[in-house]
């Protein structure tokens, strides 16, 4: 048998399927099983978006090829829509939609850099930032974040990593796996070194629409302030996923916004890859935006008591630390310090029905952690981890 | 402005916005605006398709995430549909789901290739299967098909040209964008000569519905053998497009057919690019794909009277020559050598509405040609084509 490409034949399986096995060999008795993995949220889509979505889908006017970049409209209201949340005047130019997120990040990582240059990230790091990078022959480099910082990067580690290889650094906000939400200031500060340093800044934000202040109709306070700053253009590729807001991820939508320059970049990226996002839901999506406005706010303001319940569940759990809670995830410290972080997830599913990613998966150093997508759980199922947690012993 | 990735900063934009751009340009004057340019079927998508995508996407059960290698059942109705159509024996996990057979392309590269390796690819080509390999620092060597051989590549040559750093051999049959059908016979040498020489062989079939024998609903013949030959687990990866044969091409939809073993290097790959293809579309086609069958084997034979109508077109216009036509495209020389392709066609969109791809798109060496999407236009239409040519000069 002919080789395959080494670097893809080195990366272990997707994570989150096995994780899910661990799920399924629960036996239910102690209760239903609470699934905190992938980053689904708990309540369905919204009737209308449904019947946005089934509506675009049937229609003729969606079957051909639409434009690379996505559909105008879709572009157009996004831009308006970003204006709002961040103050700055963005327009359509500035926007390509992508299929999902993760396709977000191909993009804006294959626009800077090449196999050999590095990309800088922080860890823990999302795995499948990593694992791509890997699969194109990216280098990375990682600067720690400590749990006594709140998982957010030291400005001066930062600095001192930013060697002569590395063409980005790549942050994530609200982050994945910690929840940690990073600060205007320290966005800023970032953003300034990196304009300074003249290597391109990639800012997730997929669970920005679930901060604590966001404001999704109005009066919340903005992300950051980068849209504003001198030379933005030059410099930031900010992503984002209509998947968790829209309760949508199946119809895979995504969009990066950055200068007119990154953009047609992105375009003859995306052109290879899929030459456009699927059409339907681009357009449905159009439609949804300022229409489920409202919705959207609940939603945040649902996943804020989300927050609550876990924060007055895990108070009382022996041995149990809450190190981060944030947006959508929080990163648990368990109590058996010495233990992989696999096989403490792996029991905790089997034998708790409770399903949540091991911290290794995130980096190496993770090991005496669990990511729980909290989000994904009404604030009663999450009331129902106190128990389980506090009986669950590692056999 | 920090620098871009020199293999995407390098590649040119996509070259189907600008052909469209030349169509824009046209006044009218000699009739209707005859697009030859993206390979869309004329006719629209079946109104039991749009009702299906239309129920899918309305539907709260794929919102969610899906698994990786596509919906279960599309993967079973389709392994299926692919036994029937090549009198093998195929099973879902020979089958991985992707958004578009562009994504499918992407994902069999780089399975098999990772920087400096080589791809063999035939001349002409795809342009986004070489921009593709371009951009993912995948090197690429061409064998010639010349039109005295029916643009059918030499296996001499292939041979000879498969050297020690060459890790994949990808040829398209039906071909884009000489339209020329590989003869099985030819496939399976060719397959053979891979195997002996230990590389893999990946075989565009995208537009294997409109095969002039392929008889859609049982009798026709396979498109070739290999998924009998021992040891194709090993050495093929098919690929397709469910876009062109249910006229869905928004809706991104794509397979990757291969052993079990590349169909897991494939999810990998999937996972990192955007987790799953969209599910709503999935859905909706595994019910269509034997619905449908007997409007996609009237659409084969449409398309059969369009090759017709266009033999008969070209037959009297003097100096035009249909080099090759087959499932979808034909490969027309033009009568201006010495001109380049691109002012050629940019002046039949401009001056005759006649909008196709030049020639050089496919390869420096076919400046003297233009690829006509003829199965785009319905024979009354391709009939007028045979004046506009006529009275063409380029001025």
């Amino acid at each position: 048998m002919p080789a395959f490409n080494p670097l893809v034949e080195k990366l272990s399986p997707p994570p989150v399927p096995s994780v899910a096995a661990w799920g399924r060999a629960y036996d239910g008795s102690q209760g239903p099983l609470i699934d905190l993995a992938q980053a689904v949220p708990g309540y369905p889509a919204h009737p209308e978006m449904l019947k946005l979505l089934g509506e675009a889908a049937s229609s003729p006017a969606f079957t051909g090829y639409g434009p690379i970049e996505g559909e105008t409209e879709l572009r157009r209201v996004y831009a308006e829509h970003l204006s709002q949340v961040y103050g700055a005047p963005l327009g359509l130019e500035n926007v390509h939609i992508t299929s999902g997120c993760n396709q977000a990040f191909v993009c804006a990582a294959m626009t800077v850099a090449g196999p050999g240059n590095t990309v800088l990230m922080t860890e823990p790091f999302y795995f499948n930032h990593e694992t791509t990078l890997a699969m194109m022959a990216i280098r990375t480099a990682f600067v720690s974040c400590e749990p006594a910082n709140g998982f957010l990067p030291d400005l001066l580690a930062l600095e001192e990593a930013i060697t002569g290889d590395v063409r980005a650094l790549a942050v994530v906000s609200p982050n994945n796996p910690t929840g940690a939400i990073y600060p205007p200031s320290l966005l800023e500060a970032i953003f300034k070194l990196c304009r300074e340093k003249g290597i391109w800044l990639i800012l997730d934000e997929t669970y920005r629409d679930f901060m604590p202040e966001a404001g999704l109709v109005g009066g919340g306070r903005a992300p950051h302030g980068l849209f504003g700053l001198d030379g933005w253009e030059d410099t930031l590729i900010s992503l984002y996923s209509f998947s968790k807001s829209f309760c949508i991820p199946g119809h895979r939508l995504g969009a990066v916004t950055a200068g007119a320059g990154v953009v047609a970049q992105v375009a003859k990226i995306m052109d290879n890859l899929q030459i456009c996002a699927p059409r339907a839901a681009q357009a449905a999506v159009a439609r949804a935006l300022p229409l489920l406005a409202g919705w959207r706010e609940e939603n945040r303001q649902e996943i804020g008591r989300r927050a609550g319940a876990l924060k007055a569940a895990m108070r009382s759990v022996n041995g149990w630390k809450l190190d981060a809670i944030g947006a959508y995830f929080a990163f648990v410290r368990h109590p058996f310090p010495g233990r992989g972080s696999a096989e403490v997830a792996e029991k905790l599913a089997r034998q708790a029905g409770i399903v949540c990613i091991p911290g290794a998966y995130f980096g190496d150093s993770q090991q005496n952690y669990l990511r729980f997508a909290f989000a994904n759980a009404d604030a009663p199922t999450i009331g129902l981890l106190e128990e389980r947690l506090r009986n669950f012993s590692l056999s």
